[in-house]
């Protein structure tokens, strides 16, 4: 079965992944951070159980990851294939992971909230999302109380989430908004619409491949389904004109010069680094985009983006690897993978 | 039929080229610097004849070209092709070539002597090469008188060609030795023997992608042959050090992904310039002569390093063009050349 990240979606060209997570507290709990050792394996048992137990219509999707139970690589590489916050990982005890079989949806219990919901889709799917991620979190209420108040609707630890506790997102490629300047205007003109521009793994990360994650900000006072419309149209907006500026761009010979060479280092690095790995690859994401290069597939290129990743790389593998030898490694799956690619 | 250059000789895989020039003056007339236009014309008349002429046993080998009779492409393409020297054209008046049909011997009348006569090969041939140059010079002889001295031997312009007149001069490609850093080293212990190492293009020029010239300095007091003789063997000792130096430097990792790095650019890219050119294509060479690469022959490296130069790429095209043109036409001749070129 193939994981979310090994298929495209709608609007593949731009869009290259929809999140849609809830934060969730129950009811007669502290806060993780304020909460005992023992009340966190309580709350760890109850949610567990809510899901896995025989009466959960999704009991035979989801599995259970304890997190002391895994290797420091596969650790990271959830981190890297989004399905949980670094944050996360950097407090292992008493903290777990409810993961779907296809690893679109994912619950990390006892992280900021005792149980952050995630969805996560190819392209555009925000409804898909949105709906997809109701639906566990459905059958999750069916068992477990989870705290809210009338005034401030879902109660959570920061007050940012307080409200629908939910926050969208979309991970969005923009070569051609980046060269042209215009990312600071845009983000700008965001921030004012109730959105959010930040770096490829969220907050405070920096942005790598031109990959941006569009977010609403706004939980409070603001429907999930509004505060879902608004981030669909104007990712919509943004994808129209990274389009035409694409097409306007693609005309350059600098520009098909840069694509091209992009295209020729991935087949032929011997050692490869993941940040040039994530450069070459927009370059080559926009030649796909703009007819300059055929023949890798945009399926390809989003499991390729997961699988290069230090830790996902060496999960793979089966062991740790120093940087030279992780290099190498992927300079080699980087060289398979790219061999069709071509000039149009 | 082939030119010289689009050939590879002995030890292709350091030496591309072998040169051995005479120089040449004619007596009862001044050196050119300070002849009259008329005697200059007297003296091309001359040479020409004496190499055209019925009776000469070569009259069916060589063409003459004057200089002012070609496009300004052509001319500098002739440079490229070291078939005259760069201040060779710098003057055009009164000044012509003789040019056999491989293009291995040319002949300059009047540039700084009244004839320098050069031979051309691949690889390493200076015996042959010498051999040719005197067959050459002696058809010229028999009509021709010129200026000896017993004491000084041939005159020339320029006092240090005094003696034989010759400059041997093999063109060596040693991207070893220059990682290593010791080409400072390796030249001043060159001097001190006698020898001297100079710019891809001869006296004054820079080292283009690790191409060096190395010739005999003295003139005077030396037979042809011993000058010959002692090239010979310092080319050989540096033909062993650069090939040892290879062997080592071919097992780093770090090596192979610059090389392969540089195939996969050389096939891919869509704007070439030639100085870029000259330091892919050593790295391709040293990929090829230690087997990181295969698929290229040095015939092919030869033929595509003299074709891609500036001018010559014009006059093949039969046009001139601006540097963006020129890098799009030298990028679309390189991507066809080294598409067959990949890794061991």
């Amino acid at each position: 079965m193939n994981k979310w990240y090994e298929k495209a979606g709608p609007q593949a060209d731009v869009v290259c992944s929809t999140r849609v997570r809830l934060a969730r507290n129950l009811q007669a709990y502290p806060f993780p951070s304020k909460a005992s050792q023992k009340e966190k394996e309580e709350l760890e048992a109850k949610i567990k159980d809510a899901l896995l137990s025989g009466n959960s219509v999704l009991s035979r999707e989801f599995s259970f990851l304890p997190l002391e139970s895994l290797t420091r690589e596969a650790a990271i590489s959830l981190a890297e294939r989004r399905l949980v916050s670094p944050e996360f990982l950097s407090q292992e005890k008493g903290r777990g992971i409810l993961l779907s079989e296809d690893e679109s949806v994912s619950i990390m219990i006892n992280e900021e909230d005792h149980l952050r919901l995630q969805v996560l889709m190819e392209g555009l799917s925000l409804k898909e999302a949105a709906e997809k991620a109701d639906r566990v979190e459905t059958v999750l209420s069916e068992t477990l109380p989870f705290a809210y108040d009338q005034e401030f609707g879902y109660l959570t630890e920061c007050p940012t989430n307080l409200g629908t506790g939910m926050r969208a997102s979309v991970m969005l490629h923009l070569p051609a908004l980046t060269e042209n300047g215009g990312m600071a205007r845009i983000s700008a003109n965001l921030s004012k619409l109730g959105l959010t521009l930040r770096g490829t793994y969220g907050e405070g990360t920096q942005v790598q491949g031109n990959l941006y994650q569009l977010s609403n900000q706004i939980t409070l006072g603001l429907s999930e389904d509004e505060a879902v419309e608004n981030l669909y149209a104007i990712s919509n907006q943004l994808i129209g004109e990274e389009r035409k500026l694409r097409e306007r761009f693609g005309e350059s010979i600098q520009l098909q010069d840069k694509v091209c060479r992009a295209a020729g280092v991935l087949k032929s690095a011997q050692l490869l680094s993941a940040g040039e790995f994530m450069q070459l690859i927009s370059l080559v994401r926009f030649g796909l985009s703009t007819g300059i290069l055929k023949g890798l597939s945009w399926e390809e290129v989003n499991s390729l983006t997961v699988a290069v990743q230090p830790a996902t790389l060496m999960a793979r593998q089966g062991k740790a690897m120093e940087q030279e030898e992780r290099d190498r490694s992927r300079a080699q799956l980087v060289r398979q993978a790219c061999g069709a690619l071509k000039e149009e």
